[in-house]
């Protein structure tokens, strides 16, 4: 009985000792939505819970939190871009913890550049990897979405990832 | 054009900046299976691509090589356990890189106990989480196995992980 009264509390613990990096997920209505809407409408967030899941075909798993805007946007626009965030940009993870915002060229403060998915990847960061979606797993509160990697590149291949225990906060449990 | 002939490569080193920790995953085959096999049936590997996917239900992604006595075993066996790497115990990733074997109740030189699922748990890890099989998507070379957490256990609340960049061994690219 006490088992039960602690599982949650079991899994929950064990669950936060995954590793994580952080990531700017960031994803853009196609035009045709987006002429009803601002004309750069896009959304972004914080996100840890990535991970490869092949590599013939390039496949990465993204899960992101239902009911958020990021989510609706990338079920409209079936494309998203990763943004690895580097140890030195500690400072984005606060920034994309709010809306979504486009002023002066710059989403949520950072300048950026629309990628070939049409995605906003980032300048300031390491690396970023485009994906289109090729399966969605939708059984619980986050969609794990799978897309495949269409384009990639790297700003900074020396840069070091932002680690989550480095930054002393743990997204997961 | 020289995009493309890049391509591979500019996928490759972008993914390679995705963070993660090493888990070795376990799974064992159910008794009536046993009978026809070694009664101690056990698979184990090294598994870098590890994440959560919901919190409630709380389910976690596992990219397991298609082609490996691991995958075989889950696909059987629809259970794993993931036994997080603690950062003292860099150790286990070589020994669970070899194939697996139990002897004198070792599996691979550790000392195991069953798990609900009758999977492996290791002494020696700071939390183990075990799942059965929700969702699995196929499309690449790795499946990718969706779980739901159906019991969970830390043995040392204060351990760090093993996290990729320390260990100087990355998967995935």
């Amino acid at each position: 009985m006490d088992r039960e009264i602690n599982k949650n509390n079991e899994v929950s613990q064990a669950l936060k000792k995954i590793t994580y990096g952080y990531y700017i997920v960031t994803s853009r209505k196609d035009s045709e939505e987006m002429s009803t809407r601002d004309k750069d409408f896009v959304a972004a967030g914080t996100i840890s819970w990535v991970s490869q899941g092949s590599f013939e075909p390039p496949l990465v798993t993204v899960a992101v939190k239902k009911q958020s805007d990021l989510h609706e946007t990338i079920e409209k626009s079936r494309k998203f871009a990763i943004n690895i965030v580097g140890k030195d940009h500690k400072d984005m993870l606060s920034s994309f913890a709010k809306d979504s915002t486009v002023e002066d060229n710059k989403l949520n403060g950072f300048s950026f550049t629309d990628g070939k998915t049409g995605s906003p990847i980032l300048d300031d960061v390491p690396a970023f990897i485009e994906c289109e979606i090729r399966e969605e797993v939708t059984i619980g509160d986050h969609s794990i979405f799978v897309g495949e990697v269409v384009n990639a590149g790297t700003r900074d291949a020396g840069a070091v990832p932002l680690v989550e225990w480095e930054a002393g906060m743990h997204y997961g449990g």
